[in-house]
């Protein structure tokens, strides 16, 4: 099994052995999982922080032991108010590399070692630090998003290695342990390693998102952005009492509501001028990517709980996901929100609403759009309160090549292990790291996901297929090598 | 002094001695509100119970004092949840009787011996329960609400004994302990007595509003109702993320802000058809009432701190305040409230709204109004999530006769005393109790406020002008003397 192959001259390499020695290692790898998966870390309990960091230790144990190179647990410093410890220190990002041959191409593979919380009385049928495995599937918080996928390279590593098989690119790990908590760190460590540790990077392969379905394997090359809005009216000096001043002054609340309805239609279309035309346009060959993709309206309805699809057919709902805005109002602020009924008059109310962003919509000339939308409506309302729309924060889409090098690696995996050419697809949320990724590094980004769609990533009985673990790990091999093969 | 007189049955009663004599006890006077200000009765502090008690057993004891009868600290058992004491006792309501004459007639007078929450660092210049005066002004929590009007039906009773000067009518008192924390236990004890502690009852004063400005005595004979209201939309069974529903689900929040938006206009016009059809027209002699109110926008604004009124003169102000009804949106259950941004969609959402009812409303009817507006409003919609209006509880308005005799009463005592017609005023909010006492006891009702409408009831630096407090129980005194009288 010291045999050396080298698939990267071959224009149809053979798999065989390495995907049998994968097959093989399914134990171990399954019992690499279930260490990372006891390890309660979840980053957005203060008390477990210590849990975190082990984990990172833990990374570290097995990095050393499939012999990386300059690893690091790259320390982030405090984390910013509000925490209840001042000096709770971030959890370590967790850099190492394996080779450094300058004849090889060089990909980054990012992951996370943190996990959403997880509690037994939450509804898990069996206590989610502890992977249980039941039929084929393998239970436990952290199992899909993001421990398994992160493992997965490691077990890509450890084929390799016990085939005596030299990895076909320069391999560099980034594992953070803070993703559920707003990644704090991270677009900082990556702008300055740009230069430094990540220097030399072709390619970043990102394995923490999920097929759309099932049965399907996909690839994601694209991610809509978000624009978050606030509308504040303002008008007494202070909360009234509906009884002495109802019916005679000016109510911010009837202002906010008049305006928050000229935004947006029950059938979803966005009442602002100027929005659509600033999408791009979609093309035929464009159009013919939703043609195979594995996608109903029976999975909408199911993920909603409800018959409240504005669309029927898989195309309209998954262009309305992925490549056409939307906009959602999200609540308002200032305003009575409890249970029960209280008589107030609120004087300030600031109505919340954001706008899920695509090619080409600029984030500036849509604050425009909203900001003259709102202020036309206002001057409408003859009103004598003030009202003024503003914008909170704002994230870019992404939008991939899903033809580029990268892909086409990944692509060719995907058919080499599921036998199936994978779904294109898209996702209607944000990944801001992805796009921190493609712009500081500037190189491609790839979302190559692991688990299905039904995984619960941050719910109860999160899971990961055996099969999806397994395969996955084959997939993530042979796309280094694909990618290491480059276009042909 | 221990000429008897009967102004009853005197044209034009002679008050020169009474009034001489209620000037006399004024240290008296002042010193009996300072004792009951000092014991802090804030009836919303479980904590401080014992001192809502402990003020009834003042009262009774000052009862005791003046020659009362059948004094009664009645118990109402304990407070219904939520409290943080099971076992906490309702503070007790303090009855008591003042002659027994058939011949004459029965007045009973309604107070409240508990007070709002107060503390120094609420920005109070003074400690709030110390009694202080300064520049003829008394300040302390309760000076004004209510223990100042309380303390001058006392007064009232002691210049008549201090005189030998018989009551002219049977006197009853209630005091109650819990006004400030929704008068728990009332209306129960009302509707038990009517034909037992209160038989006989001929007429009921309260003294608990204020003047509707600061120079002018008032005489309150209306007070709006309030009809409070919820709209439920549904949608998906739970909460979703924008970013991977938004575009593709009917969005709860998107249907409830369309139907607010069509309740009523930034300038207080109600949107919903049939209601203005229930509003009694306003006649040319009501109308004059408001002809010598004293009262201008600047009061209005003042009140609002901001420039936000929705009409310039008195009339339209003071008539939209009191017997025009009025729509009020007080907010959204189950949308996102807080600050900063949250990209959720609600899954389901209620708004809330009021709308404040006058002569002659029906309650019922306003409610089926309500209802075929929302269901109207929202099958435009044309939305796959679910609708519903409902009515989360009413309480009526109230309008009594200005010119009854009662009110004549008090009309004669004001001029007597004030040397000036009182204004008829209405409220726009709801005194419930008002109308129980009504009801129950099928009597007329009066409100006969002491206090000015700067008092600052519920606010920091509560006050009493010492003015209003002496001339008040002159006005209380006058008033019981013209009401034996009668008619004439």
């Amino acid at each position: 099994m010291s045999e050396k192959r080298d698939y990267s001259t071959m224009s149809e390499p053979d798999f065989s052995a390495l995907f049998k020695k994968i097959d093989e290692l399914k134990p171990q790898f399954i019992d690499r999982l279930r260490k990372a998966v006891e390890i309660p870390s979840v980053s957005g309990d203060e008390s477990l922080r210590p849990q975190v960091v082990k984990t990172a230790e833990f990374l570290k144990a097995e990095l050393e032991a499939l012999g990386a190179e300059d690893i690091e647990l790259r320390e982030l410093g405090t984390q910013p108010p509000p925490v209840a410890d001042a000096n709770l220190q971030l959890p370590p990002i967790v850099l190492s590399r394996f080779g450094k041959d300058p004849s090889k191409k060089t990909v980054l593979v990012y992951g996370h070692y943190d996990v959403q919380p997880a509690a037994l009385e939450d509804g898990w049928n069996t206590d989610p630090f502890k992977l249980v495995e039941k039929n084929d599937v393998l239970y436990g918080r952290g199992s899909s998003d993001d421990k398994g996928p992160v493992m997965g390279w490691l077990n890509c590593i450890q084929a390799h290695r016990e085939l005596g098989l030299e990895l076909p690119v320069n391999l560099i790990t980034c594992f953070e342990g803070m993703e559920e908590s707003g990644s704090l760190g991270l677009d900082a460590l990556i702008a300055k390693e740009a230069t430094g540790y990540f220097k030399g990077v072709d390619a970043v392969t990102i394995s923490d998102n999920y097929w759309l379905g099932t049965t399907k394997p996909v690839l994601t090359y694209g991610l809509r952005g978000v624009n978050y809005y606030q509308i504040t009216v303002k008008g007494p000096a202070a909360d009234l009492h509906s009884g002495l001043f109802g019916g005679i002054v000016a109510e911010p609340m009837t202002d906010l509501v008049k305006i928050l309805a000229t935004l947006v239609d029950t059938d979803g279309k966005i009442l602002i001028k100027g929005i659509d035309e600033q999408v791009k346009k979609l093309t035929e060959e464009e159009d013919k990517l939703y043609d195979d993709i594995e996608f109903d309206v029976e999975v909408l309805n199911q993920a909603t709980g409800s018959d409240t699809a504005l669309y029927k057919t898989k195309k309209d709902i998954l262009q309305h996901r992925w490549r056409y805005p939307s906009l959602s109002i999200h609540g308002i602020e200032g305003a009575f929100s409890e249970a029960g009924a209280k008589t107030v008059i609120p004087a300030k109310v600031k109505g919340k609403f954001s706008i899920r962003t695509v090619p080409d919509i600029s984030s500036e000339k849509l604050t425009q759009l909203i900001v003259d939308h709102v202020n036309e409506q206002f001057k409408l309302l003859n009103s004598p309160n003030t009202c003024e729309a503003e914008l909170i924060h704002d994230g870019d889409y992404w939008l991939s090549d899903p033809f580029n090098d990268n892909f086409t690696a990944a692509r060719k995996a995907t058919k080499a292990v599921w036998n199936i050419d994978p779904d294109l697809t898209r996702e209607g949320g944000s990944i801001p790291i992805t796009l921190t990724f493609e712009k500081e590094l500037k190189t491609s980004v790839l979302l190559l996901p692991i688990g299905r769609g039904d995984d619960g990533a941050h719910s109860t009985n999160e899971k990961l297929d055996v099969s999806n673990y397994i395969e996955g790990v084959k997939t993530q091999s042979a796309y280094l090598h694909y990618y290491a093969q480059g276009s042909q």
